[in-house]
C-alpha cells in the first residue's frame, strides 16, 4: 500500500540555495499544504473541512528552508491509532518489516521514509505517533519539547500532549531537519549524564531489551557517567492509565462539535475511543490529572540540564498486520506503558534506530530536559559512527 | 435520493398466476436474494460476507406467489437505526414529506413504495423498523406477531425482538401480501373490543394526537365496544429504557464476531450503540428483562382474543434530515416510547396512513393478541372503506 493520500501528485519546490536543498520530504495529512485539502485520515473529516491557504508553519518553515514538498502520507483517522491501520485508506507497508504494521498515527510518513521515497517526512506525536512508527519501520524520529513548536496549520487532537515531529533515515540529514524545524544550532559538547530505565527496559520483551543492548553499550561509552533508576515510581501502567484517561477526553473535546453535527464514518475502534472520552466520569479525570503533575515532577527531578535517560521506544517490535481487535488492544495498551510519559510530561524524547528482533527494527529512545531537544540530536549524531 | 442500493439492476419475476400476480416488490437489503450480495447497509459488511446462494424465505414466498422482485432498497447501518439516514448510502427520499427523514430501519422500502416504485416491500422491525417508516410515509406497515414468521435469509439484529414486516399504500393491496405472508385468509368479523391507549395519545405531540383523531373516531364506529385504558402502567419511559438496554446489547451479540475481527467502518451513532451495547452491565439487563416479562403480562392482559388496542404509531411526524446528533437523540428516544412494547412483547401491530400534521403523515397503530395479526390487517380493510 502506498504511503501517500490518494489524489492527484503534490509537489512543491523549496526555497533555492536554503540550507536542505537538495531533500525532499513529505507531511503527514494532518499538516495544511495550501491548496490541497487537509484529509486527516478521514473522508468525512476531508470532506466537511475548507481546503486551506496556506501551508502549516512546519511545512512553510521546511519549504523556506529548500527542502520539496513531494506528497500527503496516509494518517490513522484524525491522529487517533498507533498501530497505522486507516479502515479507508489502508495500512502504508512497513518496508523495515513487511507483512508488518508501520505504527501509527504517522503511519504514512515513516514508511515513505524507510522506502527511500523522501528524505524527511513530518508527523504528529500526542501519544506515540512518531516514535512508535520510528521505532517500527527502524527510523530516527523525534517528539520535541511540548509546546516548542508553532502548530499552526496542524490538526489538534489532545492539544496538552499534541506536538510535531518528524523522521529520517540517517542522523545527519535528521539533525540537518531538526537544525531547521528547532532553529538551533547542534551542542558541542554530548550529555554528561546518563540514566537508564530500569523499569521501561523491565517491561519490553526480554528479546527488544536484548537487542537493544549493543546500543545501550554504545551509549555508555559516549556518555561514562551512567546509573540505572526507574522512570515511573508508579509504575508505568499508572501513568499509561492516567495518559489513556487524559488524552480521549481532549480528543473528544477537539472533534465533539464535527462528530455531532456530522455523524461522521470511523473504524468502529476509532469511534470507541472517541465514546469513551466523552464517558470518562471527571473524578477519574482529576486522578490523572494529579498523576501527570506527579509525572511532571517526576522527570524534571530526573533529567536536569545535561542528563539524559535512555529506555526502549516500544516493548516489541511491529506486530502483523491484520490482527482482530482483541488482540490488538492488549498490544496498544502495551504501547502506550512505554510512550505516555511524551504526553503527560512534555519532555523531548528522539528514538533512534540499530536493532532489530527477528529482522524487525526497534528503537532505543533517549530523553532530555525540556527545551534540550539538539542535545538529543546532538548524541544521536555521536551514536552513529560511535 | 434513489430509495434503492446501488449497484445492478434486479428483476426477479413472480410465478405466473399466483395470488400476487401483477404486483411488483422490493426488499430491504437485510433480505438474502440469491446471486446478489445482501449489503446491510454497511460496505464492510457487504465485502466481508459471501454472496447468498438462495432466497429468503419472504423473498421466496412473494416470488412464488407471483410477485415480481424489482430491487434491493437502503437500510440504515445493520437495521440500527430508526430514523432513516445512512452516512454510506445516503437518505432515501420521503415522497409524502419532501426534506424530512422517511424513517427507518426499512428506509428504502418504504421510501419506494411511498413513491409509487413498487406495489409492495419487505422490511424488519426490531425496535419500530417497519411502524416508524409506514408512520413517517404513509402508508401501511406490520410488525407481525414474534416468532411467526420464518427468519431464514435475513439478516438479524436482536432476535428475542426481530421480525420481518411490509408495506403498502393501500389496504387491498396490503391485506393481499399479508394473507400470502402470513399463510392465512382474513377473519369475517371484526374485533370485539377497542382499548384505546391514553397513555401514549398523552405522550404524543398534540397536535399529531389531535390530527389521529378523525381516524380513531371512525375506528369507534367500527367497533363500538371500547374503552380507555393506561398502556404501560410503569410509563411507557420505562419500558423504552428496558427495550433500549436489551436490543443494544443482543445487537452487540449478534455483530461482535465481526466487529472484533474487522473492525468495521460506522457512522459514529452507529458504533456508540454496539459500544454501549457491549458496556451494559449485567445487574441492568436483569432489571431490563424483568421488565419485559411485565410488559408481556400487561399485553396479554390487554389484549384477550378478540380486542384491539389503538394508539398513535410515533408521537409526531418525520423530522427534517440532517438533524445533528444532539437534536436527534431526544427524537429517536420520544419514538422508542411508542414503539418498544413490540419488541417487548411481540404482539402484533400495523401501522395505517389517513392522518398528516403540517402535511407530514402520521400513523394510527392497532395491536392484537399474539396470533391475531389478521383481525389487524381486516380493520385496516374496513377502516379505509369506512
Amino acid at each position: 500500500m502506498s504511503p501517500f493520500v490518494p489524489g492527484p501528485a503534490i509537489r512543491i519546490e523549496g526555497r533555492a540555495g536554503g540550507p536542505l536543498s537538495g531533500l525532499a520530504f513529505a507531511a503527514k495529512d494532518l499538516f495544511d499544504v495550501a491548496g490541497h485539502p487537509t484529509g486527516g485520515g478521514n473522508p468525512d473529516w476531508a470532506r466537511q473541512n475548507p481546503i486551506p491557504d496556506r501551508h502549516a508553519w512546519a511545512v512553510q518553515t521546511l519549504l523556506d528552508a529548500g527542502a520539496t514538498l513531494i506528497g500527503k502520507t496516509i494518517t490513522d483517522e484524525v491522529s487517533l491509532g498507533i498501530l497505522g491501520e486507516n479502515a479507508f485508506d489502508g495500512t502504508p507497508e512497513n518496508p523495515a518489516a513487511p507483512g508488518h504494521v508501520p505504527g501509527g498515527s504517522s503511519s504514512g510518513s515513516a514508511s515513505a521514509v524507510a522506502a527511500g521515497l523522501c528524505d524527511i517526512a513530518l508527523g504528529t506525536d500526542t501519544g506515540g505517533s512518531v516514535r512508535v512508527p520510528a521505532s517500527f519501520c527502524g527510523l530516527h524520529g523525534i517528539r520535541p519539547t511540548h509546546g516548542r513548536l508553532d502548530l499552526t496549520g496542524m490538526l489538534p487532537q489532545a492539544p496538552s500532549s499534541d506536538t510535531t515531529g518528524w523522521f529520517a533515515r540517517d542522523a545527519g540529514t535528521f539533525a540537518r531537519a531538526s537544525t531547521v524545524l528547532l532553529q538551533e544550532t547542534m551542542p558541542a559538547d554530548l550529555p554528561a549524564r546518563l540514566v537508564v530505565a530500569t523499569d521501561a527496559f523491565g517491561f519490553a520483551e526480554p528479546a527488544t531489551a536484548a537487542a537493544l543492548q549493543p546500543l545501550l553499550d554504545r551509549l555508555k561509552r559516549l556518555v561514562p557517567v551512567w546509573r540505572e533508576d526507574v522512570m515511573a515510581p508508579p509504575g508505568l501502567v499508572a501513568w499509561a492509565r492516567a495518559q489513556r484517561t487524559l488524552q480521549p477526553v481532549e480528543a473528544w473535546a477537539t472533534f465533539r462539535t464535527w462528530v455531532e453535527r456530522d455523524n461522521p464514518r470511523f473504524a468502529f475502534s476509532v469511534a470507541k475511543g472517541l465514546v469513551m472520552g466523552a464517558m470518562t466520569p471527571e473524578a477519574d479525570q482529576g486522578w490523572a490529572a494529579l498523576t501527570r503533575q506527579e509525572a511532571r515532577g517526576r522527570l524534571a527531578q530526573l533529567l536536569p540540564p545535561g542528563t539524559i535517560l535512555v529506555m526502549p521506544t516500544t516493548p516489541f517490535p511491529a506486530p502483523p498486520t491484520g490482527l482482530p481487535l482483541p488482540a490488538l488492544t492488549p498490544l496498544r495498551d502495551a504501547i502506550l506503558c512505554l510512550c505516555a510519559q511524551g504526553g503527560l510530561a512534555g519532555h523531548p524524547q528522539i528514538s533512534v534506530p540499530g536493532a532489530t528482533v527477528d529482522g524487525r527494527p526497534v528503537g532505543l529512545s533517549l530523553l532530555a530536559a525540556r527545551g534540550a531537544d539538539t542535545l538529543l540530536i546532538r548524541t544521536a549524531l555521536a551514536l552513529e559512527t560511535a
